[in-house]
């Protein structure tokens, strides 16, 4: 194998959850891939967990920490107690990735995690929607203002590039935007229209096969899907809109009735997230059989509603850890593009 | 973008037909917009036609072109007899604009224009399809070579950012492509399923609407398909294929019987073009009634198969004036947002 002279390029990721780990197996996988195609290395020189941290200025060995599974704690460049939001500033790397659980409520500790990477000339890449739903434009005009770049492609329907769109999109004008953004909820509808069968009963077969929570409630009550509206909005049409501002309505009451006339009618009942003329909703709406809204399972779209060029409809998976993880890589070398391409 | 004050990008535009008068328009309306948003001013220094050229140094009055409409001939500064690939190296402007037919041959004169500008500091953008499917590698190592940016959005799928995911999807592995990317073909199987006619009936129908040619073989019989399919293939796998390599079948010998039986089986029967394990095809196929590529009328769709992330699926317009001008626009903003933004 050839290597090249390769620009290196070191990382904080913060969260050693299910994106966190698919982003280190994902990395480790694509290492000498991205070496060989793009000529960089990227190292992992801190991860912080909830109670401490591994830490290593010359960049983590990634076959290490994915085969001492649960037991990373145990390795020599473990720091118990030293937390993210104390450290953050003094590493010496260039981007930092927020992988923490969303707060819902305060978008902390991500939040802070992001302000203190934007304020040490750190850029930074986040799947944590709370702190896009909450505190869009601060941390914009904080990115701004330090001149750096903060990418969150994998907030909003995972690993569809959904959010790059204002960029490609920039000689045209984003008018409105239909989506289906919560992959729980639409394969609840979809079971019970093909199937059938009650929203209860839906929703337990949802969280036996693990596409839904224990507590379910974010995602049938909408609030995950206006959490995500409104980054889309903010990003694709310049708003400046925190989830306060969603009309929301859940699908948890809707009956298999409903769902059956509306099939026979050639129509089917999604749950639309909604963003035009200045409003935001996320409801139960009956779309055509043959809109390209009218997708099945736990897939997402967004429809992208333009002045000069008709509808451009994105689809693909909204969730998992491999497709959270893919996105952060893309944000990655999108980075690492206007920072260190010549 | 950080807003710089009002740079001026200097563009010369090939071609005034459908596509190119669009792009006119389109520039006149957005001017004011792209200038207050972005802090730029985009001139056209030089518009040629097949008998010569409208040049203005300091760019071009659109206002006054478009009011000229047919007569643009009798404006004092056009340039009777004078051609593009001429003078196209002595012009100093920043961006050239290939929008001259296709020539399913050659690629020429586009082949000629595009060489000339990027051998003389230029960049390019082209809704001219045939130099990348018969001359894609030249062409880009010409580009490589002279550190020029070349970008071609409108060539495939029209406004949809297709071409772009290259770049969007540098962290993952595009392992296949399967698309609808002739409209007129598209339109006359939906309207074939639809209404139960025949394909001669359907064609004279798309005729009579506009959206087939008088001569259509190049839509119906799968060539502009299939160099569509080579222009993605080589630009998001880094293939090396010209229009030669595409296995091509099309669909002028389909029964309307065949397309009523598959309906009654619950698929439908597509025109795909698909690259997928080194090969290049485009045929008719039977697709599931419920899949993506089940789209009706003219819209094109690109299913983009990634190795970390399924599918990722773009739908829209393929076609169209308008439609090729915003992503001309979207791909000169693109070239900007590099050369220009700090």
């Amino acid at each position: 194998m050839v290597l090249l002279a390769s620009k290196i390029i070191k990382t904080i990721l913060i969260g050693k959850g299910n994106v966190g780990e698919s982003f280190i197996n994902l990395l480790y996988e694509k290492n000498n891939y991205l070496n060989q195609k793009l000529g960089i290395e990227i190292k992992v020189i801190a991860i912080f967990e909830i109670d401490g941290a591994l830490i290593d200025d010359d960049g983590i060995n990634l076959k290490e920490i994915i085969e001492s599974k649960e037991n990373f704690r145990e390795l020599k460049y473990w720091n118990k107690g030293v937390l993210a939001k104390d450290k953050i500033k003094e590493l010496n790397a260039d981007i930092l990735i927020e992988t923490t659980p969303t707060n819902v409520k305060t978008g902390e500790p991500a939040i802070t995690h992001i302000k203190e990477a934007l304020k040490s000339n750190k850029d930074v890449i986040s799947s944590n929607k709370a702190p896009f739903y909450l505190k869009y434009h601060e941390l914009e005009k904080l990115a701004k203002d330090n001149n750096r770049l903060m990418r969150f492609e994998a907030t909003v329907g995972s690993a569809i590039p959904c959010l790059a769109m204002e960029e490609l999109l920039n000689g045209n004008i984003i008018e409105g935007i239909y989506a289906i953004l919560n992959g729980t909820s639409n394969y609840i509808l979809s079971r019970m229209t093909s199937e059938g069968i009650s929203f209860e009963f839906a929703l337990k077969e949802a969280q036996e096969l693990g596409y839904a929570e224990a507590d379910p409630t974010l995602d049938i009550e909408g609030y995950d899907a206006a959490g995500k509206l409104v980054i889309l909005a903010n990003k694709l049409m310049g708003w400046n809109k925190t989830i306060d501002d969603v009309e929301i309505q859940g699908i948890s009451k809707i009956k298999n009735q409903v769902v059956e006339l509306a099939k026979s009618e050639d129509v089917l009942v999604k749950h639309l997230a909604i963003a035009e003329s200045d409003k935001l909703i996320v409801e139960p709406r009956l779309v055509k059989k043959d809109s390209p809204l009218a997708i099945n399972g736990t897939l997402n779209v967004v429809q992208i509603k333009t002045r000069y060029a008709g509808d451009i409809i994105l689809t693909g998976r909204g969730a998992g850890g491999n497709e959270a993880a893919s996105a952060i890589i893309n944000d990655l070398l999108y980075i690492v593009s206007r920072r260190f391409s010549n």
